[in-house]
């Protein structure tokens, strides 16, 4: 019998029982209760339970994952459930070699396995992958990427692009499907409990507009402008002129369109270039989720960029999903979901601002609102599971699926965290005295907000 | 004739006048004007005049610093007038040895010549100094501090003990006579124009009690407490319990004697101990205008033990003067103003938080309002110069009046920043969601300020 530091005065349970061959899993919320026998999972055949030593190798995995309130059912009936007083949700492991593979490099293989269906949870998977999350947590402490980064490929403009494509140019048409109307790919912001993610989008672009400071006649450039919602909305509610890159044809070709058909098309530019080719003399900068794409080698060349484009008396903003520390993403991320995506720390992300002498005027982290995001997009995706595995498969919607529930769990439990920086040049006198004026008509942006969704095009 | 990058169109000046011997400068406003005539401020005798090769030498030293729109007055008449198409100051270098000292070693012998009266300014000091700063800030560029830490001793728990007793037992009569009536020695917050320090440094407190988002009852531990003021002003207005640290002998006496008379003894602990020796366990940290005399070295100690001090579902909050880059304190500022001290960067600043899973939530930047303070500061000061002169001597006046314009001056062109960092363990979810509640009653605060203004109890 082995005790255990999530509960020393419980034990472990191991369960066991004959269920039809081969059923599989119903994807409701059951939840294994501690001691309780397991729900009917055997696979019937005595040959494929697994070995008393395989569960002894799960019950290890399980303490070095931080002894997570989550038990495991094995192939063939057996069940490993922690000493807990609570009833707890479980992870399937549907056969031999998946649990192997699990053995072997589980922070890849958990995903890879849910993928291939190999690997099911009962009870909500965003809510085990938080479960999992929180024991990792307290495993794995903060270190620094030191040497890693050799490990790890350089985003150069033509690697890029092709990250780009993987991720952006899957299809407009499918993030149609679950994204708000106006396809706004970034944490949304919720300052008032119940708005829709159509709302929650409008109030992030509003607010990040606020930080801006923006005012009608000034210049803006933005860097990885996704489908253009943002762009369009500056030109269309302060008044200014928006130059706006992106390496994505797919979103470029949409967010043009949209221009044209919204008849802004003469006050926002969309070019079709990568932010290293950024020239120009502007008031304003801006980006929002762009950063993740671009990767700590290239952070020096960013501020460069940005030094030369940014007028004296400009501000920017950089709004980018970060970390507490720095860590490497996930394997199974950067293999399937953003090739060359990275999440930096703030202190990673002062190469951009510190060799050219930017002032950080402005720092919030706001990743619940971004696990609140996820939660929404979660919901929909959830609504159109059926069109998408018709359209792209099984395997890509429960990779996809893994994909929202990993990232929800991650900026729950502060694995990630959801930074926006405001800066300035160093000798720049001109900034905001105080924050006072972003908040000052709150109510007024409400208002603005529940409009300007209303009138979302793609309602 | 030397042309320069400062207006290649134009020429130097270098005017000669004779006037009475020995004749010191009026401390007014007197300008040069580009080709006039100096005021008079010769030596008389001949001999001592600047030879060419020294005025050849003035203009060098003044192009390394930047080409500042600043005249430079020699001893024996010679004036040295960059071409400009403005009127600009001058500074006056009374005797040869003064002069050689400054072409030795500028940025230390600037300030030990003024403090010694053999350099004086025509035109206000804060004005001359901040225009010298403009123009070092285009020479000098963003670098590391790298092996520079090795020539800086370390702030041990002595020597800390030792540096506090230079700046802050200077005695409590001494910063009575220039601070506002509440001894607040850090910067002041000015939401709004024509505030009083009285007035902004309670808005001050208050914005600090609001980021740390106070409730009755909570316990907080304040490092770095100065004179009081901060943990008395949590105590009476938002009922917490603060324990409170400083290693000024002077300063705790003051303080404790201060919550006696005002009745909050039992509700504030004054501990006269270091940082270093804080235990317990609280729900709020906060640190207002001490990392400067911590040092980078010891940020990682000083992270483990608020890591250890703050409750999983605490805040923090970090006041600190800082800069864009990181880069060693003048060597004046250190021998004669803060011994031990230095201005982080925020990438410098994250070593107090990374390596213990913090989440830095919210940073703000407002170093325009230390500018600010710092005039307030000043025009008090010089209100009780003979006051001071008597007490001190003419030297330690003009010390101090030197300090004060030069971090004036760099807080007004961004050689100085002032951060307030707020910040929490990193699994801690009962963060606040927004920031508007900071805001939210903003005209409630400003009455609250008022009224506590007048309630101050030096007054």
């Amino acid at each position: 019998m082995l005790r255990d530091e999530y509960d020393v005065s419980g034990q472990w349970q191991t369960t066991q029982t004959q269920g039809p061959a081969g059923s599989s899993l119903p994807a409701g919320d059951a939840v294994l209760r501690p001691g309780a026998h397991a729900a009917p999972a055997a696979e019937g055949k005595a040959g494929r339970r697994a070995w008393h030593w395989e569960r002894w190798l799960v019950r290890r995995l399980w303490q070095w994952a931080g002894s997570p309130p989550v038990a495991v059912k094995l192939f063939g009936g057996h069940s490993v459930t922690p000493p807990a007083k609570e009833a707890v949700p479980a992870i399937h492991i549907k056969d031999r070699p998946a649990l192997w593979k699990l053995f072997v490099d589980p922070l890849f293989q958990f995903g890879e396995l849910y993928m291939h269906g190999r690997l099911e949870t009962e009870g909500d998977l965003a809510d085990v992958l938080e479960r999992v999350f929180r024991g990792l947590e307290k495993r794995f402490h903060p270190g620094r990427m030191g040497w890693r980064w050799l490990l790890q490929p350089v985003n150069t403009l033509t690697r890029s692009r092709a990250n780009a494509a993987h991720h952006y140019d899957l299809g407009n048409d499918f993030y149609r499907k679950w994204l708000d109307d106006q396809m706004v790919y970034t944490c949304a912001y919720f300052p008032r409990p119940g708005m829709t993610i159509e709302e929650a989008q409008v109030a992030k672009m509003e607010h990040v507009c606020r930080k801006l400071r923006l005012a009608p006649g000034m210049t803006v450039l933005e860097a990885g402008c996704g489908w253009g919602a943002l762009a369009l909305h500056m030109a269309r509610h302060y008044g200014v002129h928006v130059t706006a890159y992106n390496v994505s044809r797919e979103q470029i070709a949409f967010a043009r369109e949209r221009a044209r058909r919204e008849g802004l098309a003469d006050r926002v530019t969309f070019v079709d270039d990568d932010w290293r080719n950024m020239r120009g003399s502007f008031d304003r900068f801006v980006s929002v989720g762009m950063l993740e794409h671009v990767g700590p080698p290239n952070y020096r060349l960013l501020g460069k960029v940005v030094a030369c484009c940014l007028k004296s008396n400009g501000l920017g903003l950089i709004h980018s999903i970060g970390r507490n520390y720095a860590a490497p993403v996930n394997a199974w991320i950067r293999k399937y979901i953003f090739p060359g995506g990275y999440a930096p720390s703030l202190r990673e992300m002062t190469a951009i601002f510190e060799p050219f002498n930017f002032s950080i005027l402005d720092v919030e982290n706001i990743r619940l609102h971004y696990a609140e995001t996820l939660q929404h997009w979660r919901k929909r995706f959830e609504k159109v599971w059926d069109e998408v595995v018709q359209q792209f498969g099984e395997t890509f919607a429960r990779m996809w699926r893994f994909y929202l529930c990993c990232s929800q769990a991650a900026f729950q439990t502060g694995g990630l965290q959801l930074f926006q920086v405001v800066f300035a040049h160093g000798s720049n006198n001109s900034i905001p005295q105080t924050r006072e004026d972003i908040y000052r008509r709150a109510a007024l942006t409400a208002d603005k907000a529940r409009s300007a969704s209303e009138q979302g095009v793609d309602a």
